[in-house]
């Protein structure tokens, strides 16, 4: 891809465009304050979306997962709600720039309103990768937009999985989510008070030998308990060399790559 | 070694006696009714005991859990609790053979009954193999041993968590079990709401590329929800060749094996 005109108009200072390796897909991101992280590639492979679900990505940054779902499935609809208006709106000019705006609306609020931002409609699919890490309340004048990003100052596990259980299908709503595996415990009793059973379990190890560094979960509202839990995902195979499945995850894998430079 | 009088005496009727790879220790078991398992082995390398320590191993069919763990650590003593008095009193005869009948007792009752048992007493440690299977309740004539040893039939999850939690010192008191990870959210949730928190978890796959069928757990009781998630543990290599991990756990990585024939 030539770099023109039209860069020059989706881009702001900062900012840059990144090949998404599908479909010829691009997605505005802004070093050092929203970008997407292996997390949110990995979520988009592990959830899946069947033809003619309405999806909802809780707290999208960037509009990755909106973008990547839109890419590799056949649904309906997919809304991406996030509570920074900043990134939103680069997010909204990610979802123009691939003339994506009648499949995907990116929505600025928060999720604790998510029954007055979207009354009486329920998803097939919620999607979230969420904050990780705990505590650090209130905010700080410095980097807040990665903080709110990482850490749960503005909503926690229960809020997004409360919020999540009201607005999903009752008895089939799937609910997919990459968190940290060091509070595993916490998030599958939690989503079992929220009544969203865990259903499907992977967790992503950068190396055979190692520990985990992220987990991905299926949930299923008002389901019955009784999970899968699938082989590991490992990262690498050995240093700076992806396994087999990551890069075709990431659409490494094809001869030739039509879509420019890979950037992970 | 040669099989003389001494066998003669400690077998009876359709049981064998078979190395443990450690320490010159053997071990009575009766094929098709009380024989142990993988689990229990892998549990018995899961399972931390410190020196001086008091262990309690729930549910300890032919003692396989207390000589292990007496061969392998420097606990101070270990206690076998069984439900069938067929097989405590076959693994009672392993602890004579093995002439450790003043580190291990093998005691016939209920977990139900722990706290008549052993009372006013707190333990270090708590081991389980307990039965995976869900329901089943009511016996029927055949193979009931063995369905008492698989099944939920005379104690559950709760009774065994419950109990655990009585008998276990406050605050660091740790319990170790295996169990099969289609019960993953069902026991981290339980676990949790019982008091013993869970803090270390590593899943077993027979292949790197396969589901896990097994998973071992530590919970500490009393402590704070955080938890370490362990690299996978992987049985084979390929067909019929164990990874060097499962080699070394189960003592066939030394050069010469003094023990006699190994049996899996």
């Amino acid at each position: 891809m030539v770099y023109g005109d039209m860069e020059m108009e989706i881009l702001r200072e900062g900012e840059r465009l990144d090949d998404l390796q599908i479909k010829g897909y691009e997605i505005i991101q802004s070093p050092g304050k929203f970008c997407y992280g292996m997390d949110a590639v990995l979520l988009s492979d592990f959830a899946k979306v069947k033809a003619g679900e309405t999806v909802l990505d809780i707290g999208t940054g960037t509009g990755i997962l909106p973008i990547l779902l839109e890419a590799k499935s056949r649904g309906a609809h997919f809304t991406g709600l996030e509570i920074q208006e900043e990134s939103a709106e680069m997010a909204r000019r990610s979802v123009l720039h691939n003339r994506l705006d009648e499949k995907i609306d990116i929505v600025t609020g928060d999720i604790k309103e998510a029954m007055k931002i979207f009354p009486k409609k329920f998803f097939d699919v919620i999607t979230t990768n969420p904050p990780y890490m705990i505590g650090e309340h209130g905010l700080t004048n410095q980097n807040d937009s990665i903080r709110i990003a990482r850490h749960e100052v503005l909503c926690d596990l229960d809020d997004i999985l409360r919020e999540s259980a009201k607005m999903l299908h009752p008895g089939k709503g799937r609910f997919y989510m990459v968190h940290r595996p060091f509070r595993l415990a916490e998030i599958l009793m939690k989503m079992s008070q929220h009544g969203i059973e865990p259903k499907r379990m992977r967790l992503v190890h950068p190396y055979v030998d190692k520990e985990p560094n992220m987990v991905l979960i299926e949930g299923v509202r008002g389901s019955k308990p009784r999970m899968t839990v699938e082989a590991p995902l490992i990262v690498y195979e050995k240093e700076h060399i992806y396994t087999q499945e990551i890069e075709k995850i990431y659409g490494l894998d094809q001869g030739d790559r039509p879509y420019g430079t890979r950037r992970l």
